[in-house]
């Protein structure tokens, strides 16, 4: 491939039709491809500026006019480094550790969120998120940087959430719905392996998902506020999660 | 005013020198405009689409049509509504209540995040918010819009942040600046009345912060992210203060 091949390629990607076809994904700025650099995750091609393949010691980087980067990539700032990484292929949802704690998100539509909750995820140790189907895709530019590099380390999986909770809760685990008419999380003896489902922001959780949980807990509230972001909630619970089962799972 | 100079007018507050010379800022969509006029914040004008206004039931808007509209505000969609409300006049910091909890930015610059924090704070009955000075403004149109209300419930105090929290340290407050290299907030028996400290998302905390604070503490970590949000970690550690706090406070 030439490089104006490639840039047109790496451009591409920026839709999700093509990052299905081509099984790859965009990975920008300096940060974000230095946690993918770093993670072992499979690399397709790095393409960089050559003051910035120089400053990250990038040898392998294909080198590119800044101009050309712009037309790339969707940063506002850091489209100096972009790197075109090898999406994982799909598989099932295996069964829960014992101790395990999975995140699971019914219908999540914005992708800056969706990344935000990885982020969470990664910091609490969380390993994999399920997502229900129609919700916003995790290798949309946006996701992959919100996230901060919890998109290589936090595996999510696609659903059809219902089922899938339905099974699980049936093999012993505890499904936990947040919702803030649930009773407060601290008045809770958290289980484990759990599944903690959050509704999308602008319809909450569906009357499904609410048959399906175990129990509906909440972030106790005592303020004014109507809700919480998914991303603040989902920090709030894991909190409450890492505290009850001893912060290392 | 007529109408032509209202709009000139409204679209001028999207920029910080005439919200500060009119002491009047922008509330935009039916979701934040709700909460504005059920809040008893003064309101100086509310201009709608004669739909918009009938929908929500609004006697006294100024009805202008969806294409003037579009050109004040500032979002993607709702800018159906858009109210002019008073800026509050500065005044300064008092002490702290007995039981009082008080969030402190030093540095932030996102207006997402700070609009995200004054949802965190409104969700748990937190009522006063201190930037440092240089912070970005909690009035420019996207913090007020994060907040979802919650600027109309958490007042926003600027200020030279070290002496000010220097002298609520020496009238026996507790003072927490929250970073990853502190110890564990669970193992912390949580002072109050107290000031929780959280740094800027790309300097973190300045070593005028840190040495000014009784207690560095952190989110505990179990996983491979480098850092929260800076809502995410407020959301975090305000948790353990409500459950350490009784909740109620």
């Amino acid at each position: 491939m030439s490089t104006k091949e490639l840039l047109k390629h790496a451009r591409s990607l920026q839709q999700k039709k093509f990052r299905d076809l081509h099984g790859e994904f965009l990975v920008q700025g300096p940060k974000v491809v230095g946690e993918l650099l770093s993670s072992g995750w499979p690399v397709v091609e790095v393409l960089a500026t050559a003051e910035q393949a120089g400053r990250m010691g990038l040898r392998q980087a294909v080198i590119v006019p800044a101009y050309e980067l712009e037309r790339v990539g969707t940063l506002e700032t850091g489209n100096e480094v972009i790197a075109i990484a090898r999406k994982p292929a799909p598989d099932g949802f295996e069964a829960l550790g014992a101790d395990e704690l999975v995140l699971a998100l019914d219908g999540i539509a914005d992708p800056g969120n969706l990344g935000t909750v990885l982020r969470v995820a990664d910091w609490f140790g969380i390993r994999r998120v399920l997502c229900s189907h129609g919700s916003v895709d995790a290798f949309i530019p946006k996701c992959v940087q919100s996230s901060m590099g919890g998109i290589f380390r936090v595996r999510v999986h696609y659903s059809d959430l219902v089922p899938l909770l339905a099974r699980e809760a049936a093999a012993g685990v505890a499904v936990y719905a947040a919702d803030m008419g649930g009773v407060s999380v601290f008045s809770e003896r958290l289980q484990r392996p759990a599944v903690l489902v959050l509704g999308s922001e602008s319809h909450g959780l569906s009357a499904e998902v609410r048959a399906v949980a175990g129990r509906v807990i909440a972030v106790p509230r005592n303020g004014g506020a109507e809700s919480l972001n998914v991303a603040v909630a989902a920090s709030a619970l894991c909190m409450e999660f890492a505290r009850q089962g001893g912060v290392a799972q």
